[in-house]
């Protein structure tokens, strides 16, 4: 019999509670029937979960018990501190030991990224970890962005790190041969941006093992000319954000507009599941969960408010990121990478 | 008679030449009985485009030479020292000169801002120019985001200076009577953010002038939360022009699935206007026109490639800003606020 691969998962982490993931986990274990699941958290929320969903006693099922619980609202130093035994911290140290191959989270970002930092470390010679997520594009394809927010600020050398580690996962996982890569910033022109984008536009210029193709502004960001984009997490999360907000405005725009005649009311109701098409498959719903690569583990992040469906979607990605041994593949690529260098 | 409100155009500026600024000001001179307008460029080029348009002889219309123009792709340092007759550089002299009140230019961004910053000044106490434009809001509102690309690098006065200014501008164009400000950033928590948005934030906190509201994330940008949102010029640059990104994908992925089906073909030409009553609002054409704020005199940066509607709106607003005496209002209002910070 093969080895099972072995998931943690962080049962309390997210806005909606344990039973989310109780669901997704459901539907996860139909779907990977070589997979099996630690379910981390409070043990005495979990167990009545498990008995209505039948799983108590699945083979492929084992609770672990922690006491506490990070919140959305705790600080990730505090995390880090008053919280040793939260399910955050008890699922990533399940990898740490090499209990478990990955763990998935909806918990606190910030405290996320902290626990993972400080209980995995990063992979030799990577500076930082980095919060990297597949974003829509033109023509139905999806590019990886990174950093999302683990660092507000990076050096040259950090970024160009980024743009390393960007480009094996988007070989890993979205199967991209040679990955284009791209810096975020103001202009297209060398002379454009700041000093940190600049330099670090010199060391991918300086590297001869990089398909690095230049800087790309705001408005490229979904136009297809780029598989992985690096900026630093400052402006990764607020033009990510920015996004989400420009889509609410444009969809209640539309959406008032639209009620105003019968017409339109009883035509969207026809084609309601064609002009939903537009939007599910830009839901992060389809694509949640960002990695945060670097580490020496797999570790996912899914959106706080995810639902089951979106939980599960982040499962996909950790079994995914697992069966292609993502750390081990950034670890010999930083390697020869900073070799070059010396 | 009253004394005129003059304006100086450069014609030359703009993706598409002059005939855009030429039907731009063919609409304005009818709008603004009250506005006499100083067109500057090549003559040999305008002279025709004017006499097509009836308006050599117009007492309203004076025709200023400049020999050079300012490309796209020059660098602005380059722009300043090699092109000083310029129809940018010398419609900016028209204003540092007091012959015009305000410039409008659809030229070269970055050339614009260093050739108004050399030609113009900063009013007394103003660290930095910024580049201003209105955002739309949900609930057909506009607020102002601050600085839009003028600035790669702030530190923390600068942005805290941008608030002082935005607010004025708020007042004065946008009609609010008490503007709410506040700081982009990644997380809306007071530990959230790199040290120049902390400083910042705690710079705000100080000052008894202002209406400070705190951090905004990237997903509140368009939610009505704040009338004027400061950032440096390097994520605000970003955060936009990934909105207008994300605005063409969804565009073109709705128009693939429309045109899939006869019945939603046939519906889209029946309700072409109500749907595109949606977007129109939000198109750059309505509020067309970035300010650059600080300086001796109004600036209004268009969008290079505007339409002739486009830049009479730049036109519109370089009106607005003139007679309610924006730079003076920011003089006085960022003299105040530096008392109290004494």
């Amino acid at each position: 019999m093969a080895t099972l691969t072995t998931l943690a998962l962080d049962a309390m982490g997210g806005d909606h509670g344990p039973s989310i993931v109780i669901d997704a986990l459901t539907q996860a274990l139909s779907t990977f029937p070589e997979v099996q699941f630690i379910v981390v958290g409070d043990d005495t929320e979990l167990q009545p979960l498990l008995d209505q969903a039948q799983l108590l006693g699945n083979p492929r099922v084992v609770v672990k018990h922690a006491s506490q619980t990070v919140t959305m609202t705790d600080k990730p130093g505090y995390s880090l501190r008053a919280k040793p035994d939260s399910s955050m911290r008890v699922a990533l140290e399940l990898v740490a030991t090499e209990q478990a191959m990955a763990c998935v989270s909806a918990g606190n970002t910030g405290a996320l990224m902290t626990n993972a930092y400080f209980t995995l470390k990063t992979l030799p010679g990577v500076l930082r970890p980095a919060l990297v997520s597949a974003i829509p594009q033109q023509q139905e394809k999806f590019s990886l962005m990174l950093d999302l927010g683990a660092n507000t600020v990076c050096d040259s050398e950090t970024l160009f790190q980024f743009g390393v580690m960007g480009a094996v996962a988007a070989q890993a996982v979205l199967g991209i041969e040679r990955p284009r890569i791209a810096l975020l910033n103001v202009g297209e022109e060398d002379t454009k941006g700041n000093d940190v984008v600049k330099a670090a536009a010199a060391l991918f210029q300086q590297s001869s093992q990089l398909n690095y193709i230049g800087f790309i502004e705001g408005d490229d960001l979904f136009s297809n000319q780029a598989d992985v984009i690096v900026c630093d997490g400052f402006v990764g999360n607020i033009a990510l954000k920015s996004c989400e907000g420009l889509a609410d405005l444009l969809l209640s725009n539309i959406n008032e507009n639209i009620h105003k005649h019968w017409l339109t009311r009883w035509f969207v109701k026809l084609f309601y599941r064609r002009l939903k098409s537009s939007w599910e498959w830009l839901k992060p719903d389809h694509y949640n969960g960002a990695s945060l690569i670097g580490l020496r583990g797999v570790v996912i992040k899914s959106h706080g408010d995810a639902n089951a469906r979106a939980f599960y979607s982040a499962i996909e990605q950790a079994v995914a990121a697992t069966q292609r041994d993502l750390p081990a593949r950034i670890r010999d690529r930083v390697e020869q990478v900073l070799l070059e260098q010396e």
